[in-house]
């Protein structure tokens, strides 16, 4: 594995996020940090195709959060930090703050991750890049709860 | 197959479906236009499921065209009518003609379909349920070019 | 305001809404919670596309969360309930359970909502037919806390 | 206005993008040719949050078409190139071009905009940066019908 800290994941707010009080729709929050975990796993050499498609081991999300700081609008630049930890050796979880283009945090979130190994879902271990890069997280991060 | 005609596809205007104009996201009309198609496949007996998996027969769509005539809002209350044609043996075309409350068209769709047998992608031949449906449809349709 | 409880929302899961593991996409069950909010208040007699525009009172989501139980797959028959409830005169909170054809719960969710008075967005007070259906809510909910 | 070329737009295929058959969803593709205007625009120095509201000047999509080449899956890279043509003083077409990291075609697709003036929908002119850009655009493109 790459040992350089992953970069952070940047991406501008489009029309299709938004809804019709003008400010992004709050469900798609949690895309933008999909994205930013999609990010991540391309950057630790993950094949996205093959790593969510529904065969061998799927790692669904059991659990998601996010809290709303500020109202974010078309055009506005977005970079979401992903702040990861073990859970065991199934579940992990990834922690997000997502910041504004001045650098203001604007949203925080929360994903919990299980691996399962198909077609029984029965649990399986964390795989190879992603446990390494859990491994790299510090013991404690000071904002990892949203 | 039911020889009784399929019932019209009717849906509430959602907030996630709008944009910051205040009004549906453009794209997504072909969405309303595919759940009415969902639902033309379970009134005629198909396993929604297994017919939109990644295996087997898929059947993507070739070609999609709408035309905007009203703009729609949160709330809107909406109609959809479809209008089958088979083209040949594995392709057929769906045209799409979305009413509001008061009957009023709002928008006009058209999606063109092939039948492919994985994995080699071959042509395959249109699946029973719909080729009945497909029959059914009356030669010529007044409003079939959107 | 009408004193008969409000009816749950059902919805059939889209195409649109899965994605590549074959499953519901994570941030798209928070969009059918909305739409069953969006469903109580048009049974409140609340007019949607005003409520929801970026004019007068505004009531963003502050907070959300939601716990996956079950995978849901395209064509499956979703039933929200809501379960309601007053923070304090600008606040307020929303428990959703979602349960499958057979019964059975598939998810749990919960969004914090804050009123706000446009242009400034100084906290208003819950608007009337909201604040009564707060109102007919039990003072404790047994599965209120996903 | 700037008269360097505006450059094409690149983007990632989303998780959230891709539907249960494992491809992205065909609407999506849409979208995409929408975050490729709406960058476009922003080379162009246009304000994205003004431009996309409910106020002044709008410019509704009035006709999509799109033409769908090859499957798109989850991590693959798009280019997104755009033809745009002038059709009168109030309406003009873009002819997107989608290629994929090989440089093949992966879909074609067209919209139509009008631009409308609020609060009554009467026809407006193109505003300038864009019209400039419209002239930009050479007499023919061999490309520009999907």
């Amino acid at each position: 594995m790459n040992t350089t800290p992953l970069h952070d994941y940047e991406r501008t707010v489009h029309f299709a996020d938004t809804d019709a009080a003008g400010v992004v729709y709050f469900a798609n929050l949690l895309r933008f940090c999909h994205e930013a975990y999609e990010d991540a796993l391309a950057q630790l050499g993950v094949d996205l195709r093959q790593f969510f498609s529904s065969s061998g081991l799927i790692v669904p999300i059991t659990e998601a959060q996010v809290r709303f700081l500020k109202p974010l609008y078309c055009g506005d630049r977005l970079r979401v930090r992903i702040d990861p930890q073990r859970l065991d050796n199934s579940c992990f979880q990834l922690t997000y703050t997502l910041y504004d283009a001045t650098g203001n945090r604007v949203a925080i979130a929360r994903t919990q991750h299980i691996c399962l190994q198909l077609p029984q879902r029965r649990r399986g271990t964390i795989p190879d890049p992603l446990r390494e890069w859990l491994k790299s997280a510090p013991a404690t991060a000071s904002d990892r709860q949203p």
